[in-house]
C-alpha cells in the first residue's frame, strides 16, 4: 500500500525527518510518499499560520492523494485532518491523534510533552476536540528549537528525558507522548531512560493508517465526513477544484 | 467606531443581509464595513470548505481590517475567529460565540437551532471548543435552504418557531440561539411567537464588538493570541504577508 | 439609560468605589444609580452572610429598580443575580459573570484572582454554576484586605501583579479576571505590568448591562426566569411584596 | 438525639407531613423538632422565593438549633443548607442531597422525579452543584399540585408510578428519587409498583443526620464551612445575630 | 442486625484491625462478622491481584452472607462491591465509596490520601467510576507500609498529618479521606491535628450499612443489580454456585 | 507473530466464531490461538459473573500467553484487560476498547449497539472508564439472543441495521460500533445497509494487537501496569502463581 505523508509546513527539513521515520516504522511493502506545503509558514507556530496550513494541507492532499491508500497528517496540530478526511475517499489520520489514541491502548493516563508555550493552548484545544481530556495526566512544555537543526541535540535530549520522567513521577503519567513532527524517531532513542512507554506519533500514525486501510471500512455516505459532492467553490487551486468535482464519485 | 464584518463565503447575498442587520443593530455612530470572500465555497457547508474559509477569512481581515476598530466573523462556524484574533491588533469576535455568550447572560440553558444535519457536528465541536457544553439544553436541525433565497419564507418561519418552541417545551431551553448568518434579523421578526428570548447572533456580535472596543483591553503580548511577530511565510497573498510583517509593531 | 448598581453589603465604601468605576466605564448618557444593603454583613465573606445577602439584594432591587433599565450586581459572588433576574422585567447581570463571559470573548483560558481562602470555594462553585470550568486556567488567592481601606495600596498592587503574572507563566492564562467589587478600577491601573488583558468586572458588567438593554430581548414568559406571577408570600418587606404583586403585569 | 427539621416554607401543611415521616423514619430515641418559616413564600417555587427562603432557613436554625444535634433541611431545593452548615456547630444535611447520595450507595444511575417545569432548572443546578451529574439517568417532571392537598391522591400516585417506570425502562434508571418535601412517605406506599428502589429523601436525610451525629466529625476550623467568627452584621434578627456572635465559641 | 465485613486480602492482620474499628463504630446491637480471603494476594496491591480479589470477595459473601443484613467491603479498592451488590439480597457498600459519599455530606471538596504510587491510578479510576471527580480537591500519596505492622507508627502519623494539612492549605480540601483498610481508627487518633474532618472509611461504611438496612429499600428486580437468576456457571465453588442458584428466590 | 484470543466465557461457541473472524482479520503470518474459560459463566451477563470472569481471564493468560506476542480480550466487557495488561510482558487489548478507539480515528461521534438492557450499565461504565463519554453519540440496546445460535439470523440482522440507521439519523452517529463477541464478522455482512462505517471490534482488536506488537513499546517498569514483581499470593492456580513469580524477570 501507499501512504501519503503530508507536511503542510513549507520547509523540507521536517518532511525529510518524518519521511525517514515513517519508512522505518511502516510494514514491509508500504510505500511512503512525503510532500511539503507550497504556501504558508516555514514552520507552523501560530493560530494564523495554522489557519493557512489547513488550506495548504487540503491542497496537498487534493494534488497528491490519488493513488494513495491512506494519508498521515505530519504536522503535530493535525493540521487539516478533518477537512482532508472529509474530502478524500481514503483514511486520513493525524499524527497527534494517532499518538494519543494508541497511547490509550497502552493503558493509564498520558503525559504530553509539547514545544513552545505559545502553542500549548493549541494542543490543549486539540486534545479537548478529541474528547480525551480525561486521559491526560499532565503537560510539560519545552522552549528548545534545537530539534529543527540537523545533527545531535544532547541538551534537548536531556530536557526531554527530564520532562518525561517528571510527568511520570509528579503527575503519574503511565505513557508519555512526544508531540511535534521533529520528534519522529526520538522516542526510540530515549526510551531506555524513561520507565514508561514513549510514544512516537509518526510511527503510530503510519501503522494506524495501514490498519485503517486493511480494516476496509467504507467512506460514510452521510454526515460530516461524507464526500462533499455537488459543492460550488470559486478561485481555488486546480487540484482542490478537481477533488471536489470528483468527491462522491466512485 | 468602525466594525469590519467578515463573510468568508464567496457569495454576496448573505453579506448584504448580514450588513443590513449589523447596521440596524449597531450603536449610532458605528460604521459597518462588510466584505465577502474572494475564494472558496459559495456557502461554506463542509469541513473542507471550512478549512479553505479559515484562510479566506484571514485574507479578508489582513486586507480590510486596517482602520477598523473591531471585527465580526459573520459565518456561523466562526470561521477564522481564532486566527484573526491572533493576527489583528483589534478585538475579533465570532457571531456564534457572541450569540452563545450573550445568551448565557440571559440565564439558564440555551437551545440551538442549526441548518443541515451534515454540519451539525461542526456546531457541536464549536460549542465544545468554547467550553459551553454544560449550558446547552438541546439542538434542533432544519434542512430548509429557503433562507438563502430573497423574499419572505413563511414555511421556514413556521419551522423555526416550531423548533424553538419544541426546545422550550421538551428540552427546557430558557433562551434559543438561531445559528446561521442568514438568520440575521429573523429573531426579532419571530420573537412574538416564542416565549423565551430568541438570540440574534449578528446583533450580539456587533454589540459585543463595540463593547470590547470600548473596554480597551490591550492586545496580549504573550500566549497564543499575541501578535505573531517575526514569522516566516512564503507564497501567501500580499495582504497576509503585510499583516504578518506588521504584527506586533505599534 | 439608567443602570441600578446593587451592593448588598451594608457598608458604603465599596459602593462608592464601584459607582465611580461604573460611571467611568459607562457610555455617555448612561446614568448610574448605586445602592447599598440595609441589612446583613458589612462585607459579605461567608456562606451564611451570602444567604442573607441574596435576600438583601432582592430587597434592594425591589425597592430601587423601578425606572432603571438594567441592574448590575456589584458583589463579586453575584449575590442575588438569579433571583433578581427572575423578579425584574429588565436585564440583571452579575459582575463576576460579566467579567468571565467577557473574558471568554478575548480568547483562551482565564486566570482568576480572588481574595480570602475562606471564600475561594464560593467562587469555584460560582464558576461551576455558570458552566465555565473548562475555561479556567488557574486560581490565585490573596489574603490582603488593604483594598477595603481608602488610599493607595502599593503592597497589594504588587501582590496582584505577581499573582496575575504567575497565572500567565505557570498556568498559561491568556486573560486574568480580578474578582471583588473593590477591584473596580484596579485592572486599568495595573494593566501595563501584566502581558495579558486584566479584566475589570464592574466595567464589563456595566457595558454588558447596556448591551443587554439595547438588544431588547423580551422577558421570558415561561421557565425559571419568567416573572413570578400569582405567588403568595408573607411577612416580606413592602418593596418585595409590591414587586411580586406587579410581576408579570405589563 | 434531637434533629431539627427546617421547613423554610411559610405553610404548616408540608411541615406536618414531613415531621410525621421524619418520626417514622428515625431511630428509636431520636426526637424530631419541626419548624416552619416565618417569612417568605407559602411554598417556595421560584428563584426569588428561594433567595428569601435561604435567609428564612438561616433564621430558623439560628433560633431553633440550640439543643439539637443535627439539622435536616426539609425543602427540596435544600434551601439554606450550605449557609446553615457553616453557621451551626452541628451537622446539617439537605433532603435532596441526602436522597441523592444515599441513592448512589444503592448503585447505578439515578432517575429523578420533580414537580413543576418552572423549577426543574433549580433541581438541575442543585445536582450540578453537588457534582453528581454523571450519576443521573434522566428526569421526569410532573405538574400536579395534588400532593399539597390533604387526603389520598390516586391520580398523582399513578403519574408517579408511570414516571418512575418510564425512567427505568427508557433511561435505565437503577433507583428513582422522588424530590419534594410533600413526597415524604410516598415512596414506601408506591414501592411495590416500581421494580427499582424508590428513594424517600426525608427518610434518608433523617437517617444520614443521625449517622453524621454519631460519626462525630468535628466542625472544621478553616475553610468555607468554618464557624463565621468575628463577623459584623447589621439589622439582622436577634437569633441570627446571636448565632453569629456565638459562632466559633465552644 | 448483623454486618458482614469482607476482607478479600488473605492475611488476618487487616481483618482484625478493621473488625475492631467496625465494632467500635457500629450502633449498639449491631454484630460484626469479619472474614478473610482464602485465595489471592496477602495484601491486594496490583491490578491482577485486584481481579483475583473480586472473585475472592464474591466467594466470601456467597459463603458468609446468609444471616447477615448488610455487607461492608473492607478493601479500599472496594474490591467486589458491584458484583456482591448484584448477587446478594442485602445492601452492600464499599468502604471507600462510603467514605467519599459521607464526606460529600460534610460539604466542600475532598482531599484524598492514598498509599503507594503504584495503585493511585486504581483509586482515581474508582472515584471516576463513582462519578465523583468534581468533588475531589486533590490527592496525596504516601509510600509507608508501617501501617501493616502492629504497634504505634509515629513517623507515619506525622506523614498523614502533613499530607492532610497540605491538602487543606494548598488544594483547599474541606474534608480529608484516608483510604486504606489499615487506616481504620486512625482518623480519630489524628483528628486533633487537622483543621477539617478526617473521614474514617470503615466507620462510615459500617454506619451506612446500618442506614441502608434500616431504610429497607427492596432489591431491584430489573437492571444491573437485579438478582442474577437462571444463570449457568461451571466449576465455581460451592458457595457461589449456591448463591447463584438461590438468587432471586425469596 | 502469535496472538492469544481470550474468551473468559465457558462455552466454545463464541470462541469459535471469534477465532474465525480473528483469523480472517489478521495479517498474513499472524497466528491466532483462541482459548475458552474453564470456570465461571457460560456467557458472562451479570456483574457477579464478570467478577469471576476477570479471574478466569487472568488464569487463561497466565496459562496460555507464553509464546504469544499479544493478547486480545474477546469478551465485550473487556473482561480482565487491565489485570492481564499488568501481569503480562506483551500488549493486551480489549475488543471493545479497540473498537471504540479505532472508531475515533474514523472521525465524529460513535453510536453503540449493545445486547441486553441488564448489562447496558456495564458498557456505559466501560466507556466512562476509557474516558470516551464525549465521543458517544448514542446507544441502542437489543434483546435478541439469536446471535448465540448457529446459522443465519435474519431477524436480528434487520434489528441491527435498524438500530444502526436510527443512531445515524436521530443521534448523528458518524460510525457505529457493534459490541459483543458474537458480533464478530457481522459488520462486514451488514455494512452495505448502513451509511456510516460499522466497526467490528474483533477485527480492530486483532489489528491493533499486531500494531502494538510492531510498535515495540517496552513494558513500563513503574506505575500501575508495571510487572507485579515480588508479590505474595496464596491458593491461586499454578499458572497464575508462575506468572506472578516470573513477573518482571526478563
Amino acid at each position: 500500500m501507499r501512504i501519503l505523508v503530508v507536511n503542510a509546513n513549507t520547509s523540507d527539513i521536517v518532511t525529510e525527518k518524518v519521511a525517514a521515520q515513517a519508512r522505518a516504522s511502516a510494514s514491509p511493502g508500504t510505500e511512503i510518499v512525503a510532500v511539503t506545503g507550497t504556501f504558508g509558514a516555514r514552520v507552523i507556530g501560530t493560530r494564523a499560520e495554522q489557519a493557512i496550513g489547513e488550506h495548504s494541507a487540503l491542497a496537498l492532499v487534493a494534488k497528491h492523494a490519488t493513488g494513495c491508500d491512506a494519508v498521515v497528517i505530519a504536522v503535530s496540530y493535525d493540521t487539516g485532518v478533518r477537512a482532508a478526511r472529509e474530502l478524500l475517499p481514503v483514511p486520513v489520520i493525524g499524527m497527534t491523534e494517532a499518538g494519543l489514541l494508541t497511547a490509550c491502548m497502552l493503558g493509564g493516563r498520558i503525559g504530553i510533552v509539547t514545544f513552545g508555550r505559545r502553542v500549548r493552548p493549541l494542543y490543549q484545544e486539540l486534545v479537548t476536540s478529541y474528547g480525551l481530556d480525561a486521559r491526560i495526566a499532565g503537560w510539560r512544555t519545552l522552549e528548545s528549537t534545537a530539534a529543527y537543526q540537523r545533527g545531535a541535540h544532547d541538551a534537548l535530549d536531556r530536557e526531554l528525558i527530564d520532562a518525561a520522567n517528571d510527568l511520570v513521577e509528579r503527575d503519574g503519567a503511565e505513557t508519555v507522548v512526544l508531540t511535534g513532527a521533529v520528534m519522529a524517531g526520538v522516542p526510540a532513542r530515549l526510551q531506555a531512560q524513561v520507565p514508561v512507554p514513549l510514544v512516537d506519533c509518526i510511527a503510530c500514525a503510519v501503522r494506524q493508517a495501514e490498519l485503517l486501510h486493511h480494516l476496509g471500512c467504507p467512506k460514510p455516505s452521510v454526515g460530516s465526513y461524507a464526500a462533499p459532492a455537488g459543492r460550488e467553490l470559486i478561485a481555488v487551486d486546480e487540484a482542490i477544484a478537481a477533488a471536489f468535482a470528483n468527491a462522491g464519485k466512485t
